[in-house]
């Protein structure tokens, strides 16, 4: 305790009545960035909720790089295939370390040939607030874009040009770097509401021209599949669900990306209109079908931590029962609550699974890395009812395997694997099991579908891999479930 | 970094079907509280948004004082009259360090002829946040009062039975505290939305009867006043807004607690009328006239730390631009941003007021406690333009004097007293001083007017003093900017 000395003493930014209101604008990044005190071996933090649309980390990483600035760790809370800039940025030193969720395209292939000294940390989208919470991850400056944002920093990214709805990453960068830099397509008058991140957690604002494309967001994973074979699969999940025991009134349910995950919640609605079920929320990355379901009272709230389409990113702005949420409510490990802990069933996909219901969604069957971890490890811990869905073999690849060259989910977190071939159930879920057998659902063992797939494609030839680690897969707890290796050319 | 272990290694509360979504709930507050980790001269927080109808203090320390803790720092971000209950828990040894806002009542009264061994310390509401970001007050456990919550923790109290509206200093508290326990009236379904508090800042739910009666948020200093003297004053301040140089389209205001603070927006709405301005933001203490201005359109946007009444409580569930803000949006002064920053009046009340500006909101003429530094100090030193609101003198007291028995606001940041028998410019604001010259509002001096009040009253008779210091008066930024000492019987 110390005496008083000046009623300015720590803020003096209110002494000059002209700049007190605008004090936290930028003309330029440069500017921002250069206010920002980022040094040399700091660590950056962005958001990817524009997901291939993304046009921040790109233009950010070029100024920065044009500063001179070295040695950065990159801590995305994901990366894209369109972010293969990166490679050139690594190569001359500018990051040397990163953190993300998932990598693809260039990017990922060039890590996965040994681009980055240290190894990438692969991490969960839970598993990253549990990183930072715990400190390991100490974001000094966050770039967060967003649609609109007042001069004093409060910010949402549903209303305005570019919107990706929900910023439930971006919150928790938000709360948790040292410095936020908000670059905004739209700059509104105070106050902008709802403020999605609040002016408390802001530094500086700099007004761009575009921060992202939201008809990107839906590409890739996040896209309503034609494919009858992926159509096939979800109608089989929607059987298996239906009388898997957790398919009451009042359940709740998540899908993952990609196709075929996506594509359940169709083959749902009929059940739930039929039965007379509604479920009392639809979680993790929203999309335009569970929006329909939710409009039609069929879903009575969308928790939204990730807007996967822009009718999602829509109906945020829209919806009073469609909530954004933040990443650590979403799925942080060691939050005081985190939603999918509250989850009836989540459906997921898979690069590969194991006899052992492992479950690699990084890295493909030549061992390069092109995936994301995302909420897969998160949901299937917290769930009730974990159900993989996958084809049994892509092409002359297997899915279903004797070993998955990575892991992302352990096996024990598994409960059952939907494919074209047949469903297998995890023999810890002998409840399940009964429950779907009862209800003439033919079961399946795991080494049967590894035998099927077997037949249909060969024998794969073994990876050979140099001693190198380019990847630690980190669990959500923030353990090293896995490392993946350098392959040899 | 460690290898993986288990799925569940820190999350062994999923691996219990049956308990995981239920883990929160306690079935009585002495559970909770054992359950919390509580002991012996650890900090204890409540919010004060029920004010005079707060149900929670008093329930929740009876509990702590038959389980036998003791010597605990209780800071609630205030007290009321009504806590005098506290004054036996200070006796037994329960309670021995006290952090608050505001006393009034018995509990003043004792501490104001030494109750407690450590003086107490008093902060502005801004301030209260201050002292919890920079560490000095490490919250352990708070008991957060709602009307609604779910059983994973998400709460507000905009709906149910007891509305206290904001949540704006409770939101604070479920962000710091270690252990966070909310006690509700009603357990609603989850998810409970809006959600004022959210669930990954809870850890413990308990049910109880009630928590606050709402018909008494607005009692005592939120009340509507007919005073023709306060009335008066209401109307010349509104006079000196209108010709202050701030009163213009976008402005925005803050009305401070006290019957002629809260009249003078009823006066300004006529103005407002005439000139065709509306007010881009109103801050603060929400009161039911804020919230008629808004509803007619005059106020853009509510921005409620507080809300004043019950009819404000009721606004803020209805209104989509009456928005909640935390206590560190509104005013911490080493918030990123602090709404306050941007207020151009602010019109505040006063006991006292010096001849150098300075005002005591803290004890009354006879050197005894009752009041609270409320957002009074925090207000001052931000806004573009401050007002004291006072009647020259009450009763036989002078509220104009040489010097004030303890000043809660320093008068640097005072720019206009407004009373009955005058109004007074501070020397360091000679452009509002020539505003209000021109436009025919005669100014006086603080020694007019200190002078006037002595000759309505008589020299008072000097208070003798103690040595003890029986409270910390602690600036908004921390430092210690006057000490209150006790009163000779």
């Amino acid at each position: 305790m110390r005496p008083f000395i000046d009623a300015h003493e720590i803020t003096p930014h209110l002494l000059n009545k002209e700049t007190k209101k605008s004090r936290k604008l930028y003309a330029t990044l440069h500017d921002a960035i250069k206010a920002s005190g980022l040094e040399d071996g700091m660590t950056i933090s962005f958001h990817h909720s524009f997901r291939g649309g993304d046009k921040i980390i790109n233009m950010v990483m070029n100024v920065i790089a044009q500063m001179g600035f070295k040695n950065l760790t990159l801590a995305s809370s994901s990366l894209s295939s369109i972010h293969s800039p990166v490679v050139g940025h690594i190569k001359n030193g500018v990051v040397s370390k990163i953190y993300t969720s998932g990598i693809r395209g260039d990017l990922a292939e060039e890590i996965s040939r040994g681009l980055l000294a240290e190894p990438v940390h692969i991490h969960s989208h839970g598993g990253r607030v549990h990183l930072i919470k715990t400190g390991e991850l100490k974001i000094d400056v966050a770039f967060l874009g967003v649609s609109t944002c007042d001069e004093f920093g409060n910010a949402n990214a549903t209303m305005g040009k570019s919107r990706c709805g929900s910023l439930g990453y971006a919150k928790v960068d938000a709360e948790h770097a040292k410095t936020v830099i908000m670059l905004t397509e739209q700059l509104v008058p105070f106050p902008n509401l709802p403020a999605s991140i609040g002016q408390d957690t802001v530094d500086a604002i700099v007004q761009v021209e575009e921060v992202g494309d939201p008809s990107k967001i839906g590409g890739d994973a996040t896209r309503l599949t034609t494919n009858p074979r992926e159509l096939l699969i979800a109608r089989k999940a929607a059987d298996v669900i239906e009388h898997s025991g957790y398919f009451f009134d009042g359940f709740s349910l998540q899908t993952g990306s990609g196709g075929a995950s996506l594509a359940v919640t169709r083959f749902l609605e009929d059940k739930m209109v039929r039965k007379d079920v509604t479920a009392s929320f639809g979680l993790g990355g929203i999309t335009s079908t569970m929006v329909n379901m939710h409009e039609k009272g069929l879903i009575k709230t969308l928790l939204d931590v990730q807007s996967f389409d822009s009718s999602a990113a829509d109906s945020l702005a829209r919806n009073p029962r469609h909530m954004e949420i933040s990443a650590n409510q979403y799925a942080n490990p060691s939050s005081k609550g985190a939603v999918v802990d509250r989850l009836d069933v989540v459906i997921l996909s898979a690069l590969e699974i194991d006899t052992n219901f492992n479950v690699n969604v990084i890295t493909g069957s030549d061992g390069v890395i092109r995936g994301a971890s995302g909420g897969h490890s998160d949901t299937a811990a917290a769930a009730n009812l974990t159900i993989i869905v996958a084809p049994l073999v892509r092409g002359r690849i297997p899915t279903v395997v004797n070993k998955v060259l990575n892991t992302i989910t352990p096996g024990s977190q598994i409960d059952v694997v939907v494919t074209d071939h047949g469903v297998a159930v995890n023999p810890i879920r002998t409840d399940v099991k009964t429950r779907l057998l009862r209800a003439g659902i033919p079961v399946v063992s795991m080494e049967d579908l590894q035998q099927r797939a077997e037949l249909l494609t060969g024998k794969g030839k073994s990876i050979q891999y140099l001693d190198k680690v380019v990847g630690y897969i980190r669990y959500r707890d923030g353990s090293i479930i896995d490392t993946i290796k350098q392959i040899k050319e």
